[in-house]
Order: C-alpha cells, then structure tokens, then sequence
C-alpha cells in the first residue's frame, strides 16, 4: 500500500514519515501528493499571525482545545524562524504544546523557514494536504506575521487571524498596517496589559476605513487572555462565523482559484529552476561562468540569456504561433 | 548617452530613474545592468538587520554621518516592510532622515518588500550595483531581521551588523539565534535601557560558542545609542576592521563567489519562470488548469509536468549525452 493510502486511511506514522519526505524535498514524496490531491479539500484551514511576543503559540494551543471541544479534528502547522546557519528550526516540536500529545485527534508538525526557493508556502500547504488526507477537520497554520513568506504562508488559510499584543513599540504599528488587510479577524492578545483597549480601538478605527472601501465581511476585534483561555470561545465562534460567511457569499470560490491558481506557479517555478540546474551540471560550467562574473567580464544577465536560449530554443517562436 | 553612462559620471537623476526601471521591473533596466555590471564593484557593502524597534533607521542615520565625516560618500537602501494589500511600501523615502538630504555625497532610496518572485534580493542587488556606479564608496543596506527574504538580503553585505535591542521578550531570542551566526558584528542598541548588558553578555556567551567551532573573524558586540550617537564611531571603527580583515585573509573572493553564484540563480529563476508564463499565456489555458485543479481531477505537480515537457522537450535527453 503507498504512503499516501495509508494516510487515506489515518495512519499517523505514514503521515509523519509522508511530512519528512516533503520536508527533504524527496521526489518521491510528489507522486504521494498527486495521488492525495484529488482526494482532499475537506480539512478548513485557518492561519494565525502576528508580531514575535504575541502569544501565538499559547494561543493555537487553547484554540485546539477548543475545536477538540466541539468534536472537530485539529492539525496544526507551526512555522519556526529558522537558523540560516544550521538550517534546522530554532523552536523544534519538543517544546511545543505537549497536553494534546496523547490526543489522537490533534496532529501537530512545526515546519522550519529554511528553503529560499519559495519553498515554504509550498511545504506548508503540502504539508497541510497531508492533514487534510488524514481527516483533520481543522489544520491551524502559526505564522510570524513579518516577511513576504509569511503573508505568502497565510494566503493558504480560508480565515486568517492577525494577533496583536499592546505595547511592541513603535516599529510594530509598520507591521501592523501591513497585515491589517490580511486579516479576516483580530486579536488583541494579554488582553489584562496596559493599553490592550487603546490597541483594540486604534484597530478598530483603521478596520472601518477598510471596510467602507470594500463592502463584504467586516472584521471584528476580539480581546483574549491565551494564557487564562479567556475570549478563546468567542474567537472559535468568530472563526466559524467567518467560514458561514465566505460559503454562503461564494467569496470562498474566488479564494480557492487564487490559491490553486498560486499552487500551480509555485510548482512550475521550482521544476523549471530544478530542471535549468541539472542541465547545467550536465552540459556547461557553472564555476566558469562565476569566474568570469568575479572578473566583471560576465554580468549575470548575459550569463542567464544564453543558458536559457539553450534549454528553452523554440520558446520565443512558439509564442509567435 | 545611456541611462548607464550618464550614471557612471554621477548623473544622480539618472540614477533615480534606472532605479525606478528596476523597482517596475522593466526589461530595458537589464540592459542598463549589464552596462554597470562589468564597470562595477568599487563600493562596500554594509547590511543592518535587526527585529521593529531596535532603532535601525536612528543607526543608519548615524553610521551615514560618521561615514561622511570619514569622507566617503554613503548610498543607503532601507527595505520597508510592504502592505501586501497595496504594494506600496509602508514607510517611504519622505519620512526617512532628511538632515542629509542637502548632501550630494548622500543617495537614500527605500525600497518595499513587495515581490514574492524571489525579486527583493534581486532588486536590493541592482539598486545597491547602480549606487556603486554612482561612486558611493559605502553601501548600507537596511532591513528587518526577521524571514528568509530578509536573510538574503544581508547576504550582499561584505560586513553585517545585527542590531539587538534589550527586553524585547522571549520570542525574540528565538530569532537572535537566527540570525547569531549571520553577524560580523552586534549592536546592542539603546544601551541606555535596562537590561543592555545582560544582553551583550548573553550575546558574547553564544559568540564564543560560534567562534569556537569556526576560528577566524571573532565578532565583537558594540554598544551603542544611536539617538545620542554615542558608540557610533567605535562602530565605524569596527566595520572598517572587518573589512580590513576579509581583504588580508582573503575570504573576500569566497564571498564573492557565493554571492555571484546566488545572482547568477536568482536572475535563472527569475527569467525562467517568465518565459513559461509567456508560453503559457499564448499557448494554454491557465483558466482550464486552474478550473481542474478546483475540482481537484487535476494536482498541479502533473498539471506542471505536462507544460514543462512542452516548454523543454529536449532538456531530459541532453542530460543524458
């Protein structure tokens, strides 16, 4: 039986061992993905986001308690910064939440930010597939909310939740604008800080802005306490709120275009790149070209063009036919 | 006379221009590069990254005066973090420093982290190439030290300052080790704060740890109160010893290398990938491709498969020969 057909049928281990593969980048592990592809889309994905010191993780936490509290099956996929030195994550599984461990109905997996090849929206929403296949009704994405990865990471989720925290100082109002249209909900984490109603109201204010040019869902601001589990119920109910909204409005119709539309271009560039680099250790040297760059001889522009005009010979006349 | 030639004789309105031609990705910027390319690499390259708030900008502010004080001109290219809702950059050139802005020997330009075609790297590397044929003799390139895109970016830099910033609380470690083994030299910034030393003294704890296993350069941490400018020219004095360091020892040409490598790949992935979306667009249905994958009869790995072969027929057999 493949891998993939023991996912099918909830194997865990075959998940976990399905995950690994994606994570090495082993080839392989895409023939198990096509065969799980035309079997999934059941799983509802919701992103988590927001500055470094927001709670997140606290917060991912109570909300798998509170999905496993209403009978749902819960993934959850934690993006960790990595360390561009060992390339390995820098918070590992280990220390993550560990009283859903013996739960049989929540699958947690941290993903580390190592790969530039725009491989982390991609091993992300793989990776997501595969909880899908195993009959996650829920998969959580956690995400710190700096960076393009990041935004490009919560574009895969049906709801997104921007979670802000009072007081982060100055530079954070920068970030803050910038995910302010990425959120279909927000959260005003340690909700018992100083200044968590000024942070709550000044969101609120920019959101009306927001919603006056668009019309559609209106966000709303919801105030936590991750630690205590405060407000976590009413941001499970706000969740499924937003889910009611996007099936009945049809907006998830154009949601899901844009995401396998986006699935799709992030494949061809990795396989066209994969493929450039292979018949480049075949047939030219890569280090004589570098070479000639140090000498600034050879800029990198001039170098490309004649590459591709060898891999790619009839592309130019095929799109004049 | 060419956009190129008239900013290789310090036409700054040229230079203006062609960065615009870069930032709107328009084909004849290449052409310009490829000018500059072969008559460049005169300038030195200083990255600064850090997490919001540790008061980078005050500190480029600063060094760029210190810099001017040493009588070399300075070119600084600040990365905004962008909305991903209206591309445009948050923070923009207007409320950058403006006490240099009478200086001729000074040139700021902002750019936003908009692309996720791997293009901000790519973007940072050509406006800080037009900077050098320009004339700048320093480069200080500015970013948020927080995701994979960011990282890259620091790569350019022939000297990187990570700038620490005391309690910023406990995530933040987590991207401190991140980004540990990417400085030359630390900035523990603010250093007026509580808790300054404690974090030069953790800093130095780990520092000692990385140079054990590695020998050479030994990155030093620096105090600094970029408000008051106090520290700043200790600092100077430390990048040029860097510098002077990567020369003697000669690991400059290995950085050169690396770096000439990774623009060589961006600029392959890059002109690849569009070159199939032209294909593409005058050859198939990217509606039909997505309407399949939408009722998921089609993954996209096999919908990628099917246009690869059409748009290198022949790569896979030349592997061979």
């Amino acid at each position: 039986m493949s891998l993939a057909e023991q996912v099918l049928e909830g194997n865990i281990r075959a998940a976990a061992r399905l995950m690994r593969d994606i994570d090495d980048s082993r080839p392989q592990a895409i023939d198990e993905l096509k065969q799980l592809y035309t079997r999934t889309g059941g799983a509802y994905i919701i992103g988590i986001t927001g500055p470094p010191g927001a709670g997140k993780s606290t917060l991912v936490d109570q909300l798998t308690a509170s999905f496993r509290g209403r009978g749902k099956k819960v993934g959850v996929v934690a993006i960790d910064p990595t360390s561009p030195f060992t390339g390995g994550a820098i918070l590992g599984d280990r220390i993550r939440m560990n009283r859903h461990s013996c739960d049989e109905g929540v699958f947690i997996r941290s993903l580390a930010t190592r790969g530039a090849l725009g491989g982390l929206s991609r091993s992300t929403s793989d990776v997501a597939l595969v909880m899908d296949a195993l009959g996650m009704d829920i998969v959580i994405i956690e995400t710190v909310g700096v960076g393009q990865d990041e935004v490009d990471i919560v574009k895969e989720a049906h709801t997104t939740c921007v979670v802000m925290v009072p007081g982060l100082g100055d530079d954070i109002q920068a970030i803050k604008a910038g995910i302010l249209e990425i959120g279909d909900i927000f959260v005003v984490n340690k909700a018992d800080r100083d200044g968590a109603d000024r942070t709550a109201r000044e969101l609120n204010t920019m959101l009306e802005m927001r919603h006056a040019l668009e019309g559609s869902w209106s966000p709303q601001v919801m105030k936590t306490e991750a630690q205590r589990g405060t407000g976590i119920n009413e941001l499970t109910d706000e969740i499924m709120a937003h889910r009611d909204f996007i099936l009945a409005s049809g907006s998830i119709n154009n949601f899901l275009r844009e995401r396998n539309q986006r699935h799709f271009m992030d494949v061809l560039r990795d396989t066209l790149f994969k493929k450039a680099l292979l018949f480049i250790a075949n047939n030219e040297s890569l280090d004589s070209i570098v070479t000639r760059m140090g000498d600034h001889t050879l800029d990198p522009y001039s170098a490309v063009e004649e590459i591709v005009s060898k891999i790619m010979p009839d592309a130019d006349d095929r799109d004049k036919v």
